[in-house]
C-alpha cells in the first residue's frame, strides 16, 4: 500500500496580515483545514487521488476567501469568467474548461469534461451548456461576487484612472486554488481553479486550465498545481517542466520546483508559487511572495496550514 | 551569421492520393511551395523567424486545401471555430486565440495578442473583438467554408446516424497547418493554426492554441509545430516535451521528435505528426499517417515539398 498525501494552495497573492481583520485569517485557515480534511477522508478511506483533489478544490471554490468559485476575481466588465483543470496521473487523462460563467464548481466541470466528453478543453458558453447537460450545479454569475472583490475592482479601476496601476500589489490582483494528491494505490492527481485576476480583460485565459502549464500529474513522478502570473507559467510550461526535470534530468521534487519558482519565474519579477507531491508522498509548496495560503497532510498524518511564512501544525489525523 | 531554415506542415490527415483529383494535389504542392517561398523571402532578406512563420502560416490559412482559415473544418453546428498560436524563441513571448469566428488569419491575431495585449491567450468572441480593434481583417464566418468541408461534414453526420463513426478516417476529420523557422540572427519561432476537426463539438479546443502542446520555440534548442488528435498532444505537452528531451536529456532533434511521434503518440493509435527545426537549421517532419502535407528549405536553399511518403525536390533558392 502506497503512502498517502494531500497538498493544497489558495494562491500566492496572500496580502499582508495587517490588511485584513484577524477574523478573516482565522476563517482562511479554517477553510484550508476543511479542504485538507475532506481530501484526507477520501484518501484514508482508500479513495482515489482524483476524488481527493476534486473534493479539496471544491471546498476552496465554495469559500469566499479564495479567488475561485464564490469569491472569484471580477473582470474589467465587472463580471466573472472562471477557468479550471484536472489531471489523472494514472492514465494521463485530463479535463478543463475556460472562460465559463455559470458553473458553481468549475473543478467538477473539468472532471466531467474528462470523463463524459471526447474533449479535453471546452471554452466559454459551450462549457456552461455542457456542465448544465452533465447535471452540475448552475448559478447566476452574481453568485461568485463578494464585497471584497467588488472593492478590489473599484480600487484597481481608480488606480488605472490615476495611471498608477503598476503600484497595485499582487495581492489585489491574482489568486488561484489548487490541490495535489497521492492515493493508496500510488496514483497521483492534480487540479487547479481560478477566477483569473481582478480587472482582467474579457476572454483572457491564464495557465490554470492549461494542462502542462498550471496543472500536471504523472504516476511515478509528481503532481503539480501552480499559482501566479499565468502568461509566464504558460511560456515555461511550468507544471510539465517540473515533471520533465525529474523524469529527464533526475532532479528531486524540491530541486525541480525550487528551480522553477526561484530561478526561472522569479527572474521575471512576478509572483509565483505551486504545490506539488512526488510518488513517495513528499509535499512541497514554494512561493516567492509575501504569502501563499497552503496546507498539507503528509504520510505521517500531520496536518499543516499556513498563510504567510510561519507554518501551523494543526493536528495529526489517522489513516483509518 | 546563423544558417536559415523554414519548415511547414499542412496536417497529418492527408487522404489517399486516389481520393482527390490530381489537380488538387498539384495545387496543394503549389500552395506549400508558395508558403515556403514567402517565408524564405523574409529569412533570406535578414528578416525574423517570427515574420517568416507568420507569413508561411497565413499563406496556408488562405489556401482552401488545408484545415485552417479558408477551408477550415466545420463544427457539429455547421459553422467554424478557429484556434492559433505563435511563439518567439528569442524571448519566450507567445500569443494565442481559441474558438474565434471572424478573424480571416488567426495566426495574425495570435501575434497581435502577443505584441499588443497583456494576455497570452484570448478565447471566443472577446478574441474576435480584440482582432477587430487591432485592425486585422474580419470576415463573415461563411468565408471559411468550402464545398469539400461541407461534404465531409455531411458524410460524417451520415456515418454518425448509421453508428459507423469509428470508421471515419483521420483524413476526413483532422487537419492543421504550422511553421517553424530559424533566422540569420539564430532566433527560432513556431506557429500553428487550425479549424479543429470536422463535426467537432462547439467550444472544443485542441492543442493548436496551447503553447507547450501544439507550439513551442526556445532559442538554442528547437521550434516545434504539431498536428494530430489534440487531446493526446495536450496530455503529453508534446511540443514542450521535445524541447525538454533535448534540453534535459541531451537528445537530438530527430531522437526527441521520433520518440514523441512513433513511441509516445503512436501508442494511443492516433494520427500524429509535427515539423521542427533545431538551432543548426536541421528540419524534421515525422508523421505516422498515410500522408502529411509538408515542406522545408534547409540552410542549403533546397526546397522540398511532399504530401505522402515521396518527397519532391522543387528547386534551390538563393540566400540573397
Amino acid at each position: 500500500m502506497s503512502p498517502i498525501a494531500i497538498g493544497i494552495h489558495g494562491g500566492c497573492g496572500t496580502p499582508d496580515r495587517a490588511l485584513l481583520p484577524e477574523h478573516d485569517w482565522t476563517q482562511t485557515r479554517a477553510h484550508l483545514a476543511d479542504a485538507l480534511r475532506s481530501a484526507w477522508d477520501v484518501l484514508a478511506g482508500g479513495g482515489s487521488a482524483l476524488d481527493a483533489v476534486e473534493s479539496a478544490v471544491a471546498v476552496l471554490e465554495d469559500s469566499p476567501h479564495f479567488n475561485a468559485g464564490h469569491g472569484a476575481a471580477l473582470t474589467e466588465a465587472g463580471d466573472h469568467e472562471l477557468d479550471a483543470s484536472i489531471m489523472d496521473g494514472a492514465t494521463t487523462e485530463a479535463g478543463a474548461i475556460c472562460a465559463v460563467r455559470r458553473i458553481r464548481n468549475p473543478i467538477r466541470a473539468a472532471r466531467a469534461v474528462m470523463e463524459r466528453s471526447d474533449c479535453l478543453l471546452i471554452a466559454g458558453d459551450a462549457a456552461d451548456r455542457f456542465a448544465r447537460q452533465a447535471g452540475l450545479a448552475i448559478v447566476d454569475n452574481g453568485y461568485f461576487t463578494t464585497e471584497r472583490r467588488r472593492q478590489a475592482l473599484a480600487s484597481l479601476k481608480a488606480r488605472a484612472r490615476r495611471g498608477t496601476i503598476a503600484a497595485a500589489s499582487e495581492a489585489e490582483r491574482h489568486g488561484t486554488v489548487g490541490a495535489v494528491a497521492l492515493d493508496s494505490r500510488g496514483n497521483l492527481a492534480a487540479g487547479t481553479s481560478t477566477g483569473g485576476f481582478n480587472n482582467k480583460p474579457p476572454g483572457r485565459v491564464g495557465d490554470t486550465p492549461i494542462i502542462g502549464a498550471g496543472t500536471y500529474a504523472r504516476n511515478g513522478v509528481c503532481a503539480v498545481s501552480c499559482t501566479g502570473q499565468g502568461e509566464i507559467f504558460i511560456r515555461h510550461a511550468v507544471a510539465h517542466d517540473v515533471w520533465a526535470r525529474m523524469r529527464y534530468a533526475g532532479e528531486t521534487l524540491k530541486q525541480a520546483t525550487d528551480a522553477q519558482v526561484f530561478d526561472v519565474l522569479s527572474a521575471y519579477k512576478i509572483g509565483a508559487g505551486l504545490v506539488a507531491v512526488d510518488a513517495a508522498g513528499r509535499v512541497v509548496a514554494p512561493f516567492n511572495t509575501l504569502g501563499m495560503a497552503r496546507g498539507w497532510i503528509g504520510p505521517d498524518g500531520a496536518m499543516h496550514v499556513a498563510t504567510h511564512k510561519e507554518v501551523e501544525r494543526v493536528s495529526v489525523l489517522e489513516r483509518a
